[in-house]
Order: C-alpha cells, then sequence, then structure tokens
C-alpha cells in the first residue's frame, strides 16, 4: 500500500523551524497504513527535515551552531548565479533533508522526545515537503 | 512483510560508539524477508545511528572532531531548562540518527568495510533503536 | 516489488562530485515501479550520496566547506593504519551517505532543482553505489 501526500510552507521569516509531527501523523492515518514507514523529504534544496527535541532553547542553539558552521555573507561561488543563498544549502545539509518515521500499529513509532521538523533556511516563499507512506 | 524489534543500551560511558551490524543482521534473519530494506533509528535524540568503518582510530578522529564542531561545556540556551547535553544533540544531528541498510538474498547488502554503529552521546541510561524491516 | 541495481564509479580525481540523477530515473524505469521509493547508498565508506542544486559554484562552495570542516592533511589517528583518507570519512558524513527518493506516477517524484549526486572523496579506484526500488 502506498500512500503520497505534500505539505505546502510559506514562511513569514527568512529562517524558521516548523513542528510537522502532528500533520504527518494526520496522513499517516489517512493512508490506512498499519505497518510499514513514511518518508518525509524536503522537496527544494534550502529546507530540511530533521528529528529532534521541542525546545526553543534548542532551536536557537540549532540556529546559532549553524551560523557558525555554515555563515551567510560570505562570497560564495554561487552567488555569481544572482543568488545569494548558497548559506541556506549548506545549513540543510547538515540538518539533513529527509527522515524516515517507522510506523507501528497505525501510528508513528516515536522515542518520547522525538518530534519531526522542517527547516526553512530561505522562506517567504511557497515550497513543498513530500509524505510518502509505505507499508502494510 | 514488515518485521519490528527493538535494541536496548545502557553504555557505560557519557559517549560511546557502539557496532550493532551483527544485531541487525540477526533481526533480519528473523524477519524472513528475502529482497527488501531495514530501517535502523535512533529513538533518543541524543544518539546516531551512522555507517562506516570498525576501526578504533578512525572511532576517535570522529570524537575529536565532533567535540571540535560541537562543542560540549558552552552556555547553550538549551541548558536554561536544567540540560546539560545541547552539545550531544548536535553531535548526533552530524552523524546522523538513522540508516536503511538494503537487503539482497536474505543478507545485508553492505559493502566490503560498512558496518552500522549506534553513537551515544549522553549515555548512562537507558535507550532504544527501531529496527523495522520492509521486503518480500 | 523489489529491483536491485548498482553503479560503478571510478573518478579521475581524487574528489569528484557526479549527477545520478538520470542513472537512477533509468534504473526506476526499469524496475516497472509505479509507486513506491528508492534507495541510493553509497557502499564504500569515503564517498556520499545527496540532494541538491546542479550548480558548478555550489558545487565548489560544498568542496570548499568541507574541506574547512574536515581537513585534510591532518594528523589523524586513522593514519597509523596506513590509511591518509580520514578527512575523506569526515566529509561524507557531512554530505550523508544515503538518500531516497519517492516514485510517483512511475517517475522520481523530485522538487524542481532536486539533483541526485554521488560525492567521491577517496577516488581513482573502482566504487559501487547501491539503487534499490521498492513499490508497487
Amino acid at each position: 500500500m502506498v500512500f503520497t501526500d505534500y505539505l505546502w510552507f510559506n514562511t513569514k521569516h527568512q529562517q524558521e523551524f516548523v513542528r510537522i509531527t502532528d500533520d504527518v501523523a494526520r496522513i499517516v492515518a489517512a493512508s490506512g497504513v498499519i505497518e510499514g514507514k513514511v518518508l518525509v523529504s524536503a522537496m527544494h534544496i534550502t529546507a530540511g527535515v530533521y528529528v529532534n527535541d521541542w525546545e526553543d532553547g534548542l532551536i536557537h542553539d540549532f540556529q546559532v551552531w549553524l551560523e557558525k558552521l555554515a555563515p551567510s555573507g560570505l562570497s560564495y561561488e554561487h552567488h555569481q548565479t544572482g543568488e545569494d543563498n548558497a548559506d541556506a544549502h549548506l545549513k540543510r545539509t547538515i540538518m539533513g533533508h529527509q527522515v524516515i518515521v517507522p510506523i507501528t500499529a497505525g501510528k508513528l513509532d516515536l522515542g518520547p522526545w522525538e518530534q519531526i521538523f522542517y527547516a526553512e533556511f530561505d522562506g517567504q516563499r511557497k515550497k513543498r515537503v513530500i509524505v510518502k507512506v509505505l507499508g502494510a
């Protein structure tokens, strides 16, 4: 059994982390899959999808840390194309662009603190995440 | 066909890398799946699962490198909640928290040097990894 | 339905990024899978597989950035085994070693700028990527 849906984002800020656990759970429920896996994958190359803690302080730490590892404002080669978002490509690479969440007994089989996040690094435009459920 | 099992860890040290290739292979054999994939995913957000070399020097290099990229002992915002492990969240993000291993002809279809590891960054407590086999 | 194929690489240079979107699409077409997922995973531990932009400037930026985060030429412990490629293990860890690409209506369900790349960090030798299709 395969079931596909898409989540749309258009964030207010250039950088924004959005919790999407409930959206993914809703799609899994609609799929009717009882045992399987769901792929949650950013379809744009300056955004990521990751699993971690739902705690504002930690989200702030992630953002400060990413800015240190992959600074904005450097003279990246990519910017010679007219773009100015090379750092967004690098930041999303650190965070990862997709996760697979196991489905057991009809529910997301997540640990106690696991939450799914969409990480936008070049927002204020329409972007999509694919949610693809596969199982029995 | 879907088959689910869990591996439990309670490491002696705060940080510890544990080879789990044989544990995953044992679960795949028990599943009866001949062609498919197995998801191996940390269920706690300060641990990772990755594939790389089984060589103690390299494991040491990984640990030194992670400490450089995501230092412990900084005054992270997350620590205002009473936690002291923000760096563990960052380190596991670099290493990745899950892998998918292909199963071909009933066996893990791994390259010559590929080994599956559990990377603990905040141990000395009970933690779980889900191993979910999907295939035919 | 499960279908497996392998891509072989033997790059001219030690470090080389190779676009493989069309190779993966060809294998998916051969598989006959209409709805499902394809795993694309490096079978060697000094190479990665990632999804990002097909733009030479950005590829250059990735390479400069990886050299900064995971420098070659340091005295890594791993080198006491006679190897000299510890940095290649670290670089591939940043980029990731595998991706899952969704298949919808018989095609790779990729966003407008998503391209699949093989990232070689220790080339000039024969290496393999597994491409495993699962679906209906």
